[in-house]
């Protein structure tokens, strides 16, 4: 058989701050330190710039923006030269005035932009007003050729949706990342907390088995408040890799920054792949009404 | 808020025999006992009528397939009419000479039939020769208007399809039923059966999760043996019900004879899809890429 490759993931789950800057730097030390456990491949949770200012819509968080290249990327750029690393790094993306996305920036070993994925799937919720903020990714959906491996990169809300794990996956990667920003809310914690947290983990690890491909999910952690009246979110951090059995092969706390290590292996696709070969009997002739709304 | 339907669904989850005829028997006795435990919509095991033939390439097995209507639907429709149940069974249906599927039809509380659905993924592996047995399906996704619910079916295989779920799903129904025949290799138990088990579960709670649906998947148990030269396969039971979230609310052993009963509520699926409303945000616009094989 073809010599295949392994790589290194690492997922890194933090605290954010107020600042921007301190959270920018922050970052560029932790994938430092994920440079230095052995991590090739290192993605950044979800909008690692700032707190999850989508909490409430108000205009002035548009400041947050920036354009791609700009200063995130170019710290971000220096840091993968230094240490000959790939970084995804989701970011808020300015595109032009009144238009923004949610967008994830792959950073080469080279320090190159490799390419972007613009967030298609935008969620409304209580305390997660996307909508006002982000318009939907025009870009499709991605995959990147990197030194070490290909990697797909989905964005948080997009976890939720088979279609975009199989978009992403029939492109050819081996793992897709999820940068993510989820959490409870406090007085929901008790009552839904368990089940939310595990529906969105069955979620992902079916998006594995179904694809035979790593996803990698990469969350924030803490309690924050965008004013002192409000619960604000308690982000559930939980990041973790699952193998393309949907095995769970790394698994982080809920409350603890760290970084998870894990290893990426194109001769475990390979085998899990063979075994159960599910994409060999896809009905492509008779899924054309995944492109309607609803079918009644 | 208008009033929402609730009604039950019973899972059999059986051993097969050497005897058509006496499976049959059992499976009408079975449908009785269901329905005394209050089951309104009863499913049964993928293939019920016989042991798992497709554990090797014989073209006498072909003698174990029947027509549509036929004696089994004719034996369903009695007790069906008698106890005003809803029975989706699986057959092998010989549709001409030369030409069979897994079908499985829906009979209603009058004892009619309300259609069929034919199994569109089909399998091909050691000791799940389905191929060289069953023509893929040509009827599509299929849902069902039953006096008690919407119901769909989809058959084992398909299970590892998300694009099925999500096809069935759109049609309407509360509850997705997978009549199913999966067990180990008893030489690969040991080692590969609790990542096996587990990841045919999470994908299945995977689809309950995407879609704000209910999934039942009904499998039979016992070790068969097609000769005594093989290993045969150990079917593994584990019958389950997951609800709209993806939480198991009903699981059978993995060897024993028994009826799940589970609650279908149409109040909770309302109640899921307003917290987590995953339908409204599907990009129908970038899915195209789904009809075809491979995107590289």
């Amino acid at each position: 058989m073809q010599k295949l490759k392994k790589f290194n993931i690492g997922l890194i789950q933090i605290q954010l701050g107020k600042s921007p800057s301190v959270n920018l730097n922050k970052a560029v030390s932790w994938i430092e330190k994920a440079a230095k456990k052995g991590a090739n491949v290192i993605c950044l949770p979800e909008l690692f710039r700032s707190q999850y200012f989508c909490q409430k819509e108000d205009i002035n968080n548009f400041d947050l923006a920036e354009t791609i290249p700009g200063p995130s990327t170019n710290a971000i750029s220096n840091i993968c030269k230094k240490l000959g690393v790939v970084v995804a790094a989701s970011l808020f993306e300015k595109r032009a005035s009144g238009l923004y996305h949610n967008t994830t920036v792959v950073i080469n070993n080279k320090g190159l932009i490799e390419g972007m994925y613009r967030k298609m799937h935008i969620p409304d919720d209580p305390a997660y007003y996307e909508k006002f903020y982000f318009t939907p990714g025009d870009l499709g959906y991605k995959s990147f050729n990197t030194k070490f491996g290909k990697i797909s990169t989905l964005i948080c809300w997009d976890q939720w949706y088979p279609e975009a794990a199989r978009l992403a996956a029939l492109q050819g990667p081996e793992v897709i990342f999820y940068p993510t920003a989820i959490g409870w809310h406090p007085h929901e914690k008790k009552k839904h907390g368990k089940a939310q947290i595990e529906s969105w983990q069955t979620v992902q690890r079916g998006h594995a088995v179904a694809n035979g491909i790593y996803v990698a999910a990469v969350n924030r952690i803490g309690l924050e408040k965008q004013d002192s009246k409000s619960a604000g979110i308690e982000f559930w951090g939980s990041s973790f890799v699952a193998d393309p059995q949907g095995v769970i092969i790394a698994q982080a706390s809920s409350d603890k920054e760290e970084i998870l290590i894990a290893e990426i292996d194109q001769e475990r696709i390979e085998y899990i792949r063979r075994n159960w070969p599910f994409l060999r009997d896809r009905r492509i002739d008779s899924y054309d009404g995944i492109t309607k709304r609803f079918l009644q």
